[in-house]
């Protein structure tokens, strides 16, 4: 096959070395200089959005901003996924998005504008009103930042560093996309899809939350698929074993991309989750029903290391148990 | 007096042509395209925090970031600002603040540590958790932003777009403060404070709200005193008429300032409110047991006009029923 020409080796390297996952590196230092204590708060950094206990309601707050290079390369489409990172944050953790609120430092009309129908598009898309923000109109630079609200059950959220030794690794991932034209590293399925889907496979991570279906479960982000599940075992304390050949991916050829690329690239609609073998079944089923592929890819150990392979060949991807670990994390991404 | 050389025209100039007045304009167009329509939020644009409905709470968010002028002066004093913005925007809604995210650009390591610790130490201060956010670490510029969850009872809400005519306007401001050194338009009270006494300053709205003591109220942010007395009155659909000689100072030429610069200044903790006169009483007892200094300066009216009195002379500072009013407003500041 075409698209495994690379070795696990140079796809570990890849991985490791990939710009959205080596920037995770300086948040750790951060994180702790941030850290003050309060009741209230049951979960922050480390997760998709931190965790406001109120009477039986988990609040979610969690904020994500887009990279220069994007908005530089697309407006519309940094305004669009200014958006959607957000909703991805509230729903890896089952919740419902509520609200957002945006920061917008700009200066050139035009940007802003792109940006803005690029942002009202995926909020009503995703029936995820903005709410209010801050405008900087007087920036030399662009930048869209959002923050957004959520809720779930409070026994009904999915966390992050819950993953257990034997559990599978389960990948939920829209194939039905396109490499996004203004950039290579966005695999764009929400565009393509109605206001009802995209409402219907955030909503299954609701169900999930809600049934108790999974022990952890993250978002695929900027570090891809392995980067995603790197930070979720590392947050956990555990490791992994994957093998590439039962990763989910579209037609690469067709695509004209190598599955290197691939495994880098930040979906429309892609979670990774962690979960008892007696629970996949059902799991599949729900994410299948909205048009999402689903496939376990692998099985979560005691190892602090997470290791590909492919046919004969294995490589470590990260080794947790070095100083500082690969990547700090989370609601801090 | 020295401080009154000013005329009130002169006055009434330098409130609107500043800065921090002007850069509120551009919001309006912004706003109405980013509108969608949810039944749980009851409030968005217009207000220091947008409102949405959990059952027979108010979940309270808003976002506020930091001019790039004050990045620039002084990045300890922008992290604490950061923090400080925020929370004052859930004050104004008689919210009690729960969490912040921040998102932050930065590309500076001795900037990014200034910063963090000025945030980190209103956080402490003010006892507002911050719970995680973004990190962009490789821009060519810093700027900081930050979003906040509150809460307030459903009812116990306070909106800025609900003053009424005839209700008495009275600023609740901290007059035990400095000029800061770093930016002449800040008025800094905060810091002089302890951590006890700011969080009762900001727990007197959340007093107020739940007893129902006034009819408006808005934070004194960047516009200044009477900037934000305007933003009120716009929302509000009033006007009203201001006695320059009943607005609380503080010793204009020890400090080494003029009136109209005092006016135009961002104070560490204050408040415009409006209410009924029999209210006036007990708003004020509850400010003054917290070290703040409370008068009435003026009436609401329907006038559509602010207009600012002194001795025998007047000016007009805004005229909201023209085209686009003064200033668009609110959540998003």
């Amino acid at each position: 096959m075409a698209e495994y020409t690379c070795s696990t080796e140079q796809i570990a390297q890849a991985v490791r070395m990939y710009d959205g996952v080596r920037r995770k590196s300086e948040i750790g230092a951060m994180v702790r200089d941030l850290r003050i204590d309060s009741q209230e708060v049951i979960a922050s950094f480390g997760e998709d959005a931190a965790v406001i206990r109120n009477h039986n309601d988990a609040l979610l707050l969690a904020a994500d901003g887009i990279w220069s290079k994007l908005m530089d390369a697309d407006p519309y489409w940094a305004g669009y996924c200014s958006v959607l990172v957000n909703v991805h944050d509230i729903a890896a953790m089952g919740g419902k998005p509520l609200a957002m609120v945006d920061i917008f430092s700009i200066s050139d009309i035009t940007i802003r504008d792109l940006v803005i129908q690029g942002m009202h598009d995926a909020s009503r898309q995703f029936g995820v009103p903005i709410v209010g923000g801050h405008l900087h109109p007087d920036t030399p630079y662009s930048v869209i930042d959002v923050a957004i609200l959520g809720i779930a059950p409070i026994d009904g959220v999915i966390y992050s560093n819950t993953a257990q030794v034997g559990d599978t690794i389960l990948v939920a991932i829209d194939l039905h996309g396109r490499v996004h034209p203004s950039c290579v590293l966005n695999w764009d399925s929400a565009t393509l899809r109605s206001a009802e889907e995209v409402r219907s496979q955030i909503a299954v991570m609701q169900e999930i939350g809600t049934k108790k279906l999974v022990t952890a479960a993250k978002d695929i982000s900027n570090p891809g698929l392995l980067g995603t599940l790197g930070m979720l075992l590392e947050v956990s304390g555990k490791g992994a074993k994957v093998d590439l050949e039962k990763i989910p991916k579209p037609d690469l050829l067709a695509n004209n991309i190598s599955f290197d690329h691939w495994i880098r690239m930040y979906p429309g609609m892609g979670f990774i989750l962690t979960l008892k073998s007696e629970k996949i079944d059902l799991v599949k089923e729900l994410f299948e029903k909205t048009g999402m592929t689903v496939a376990p890819i692998g099985t979560v150990d005691n190892s602090n290391e997470l290791t590909i392979h492919y046919q004969n060949s294995s490589s470590r991807v990260f080794d947790f148990s070095k100083d500082g670990g690969v990547m700090h994390l989370g609601s801090y991404t």
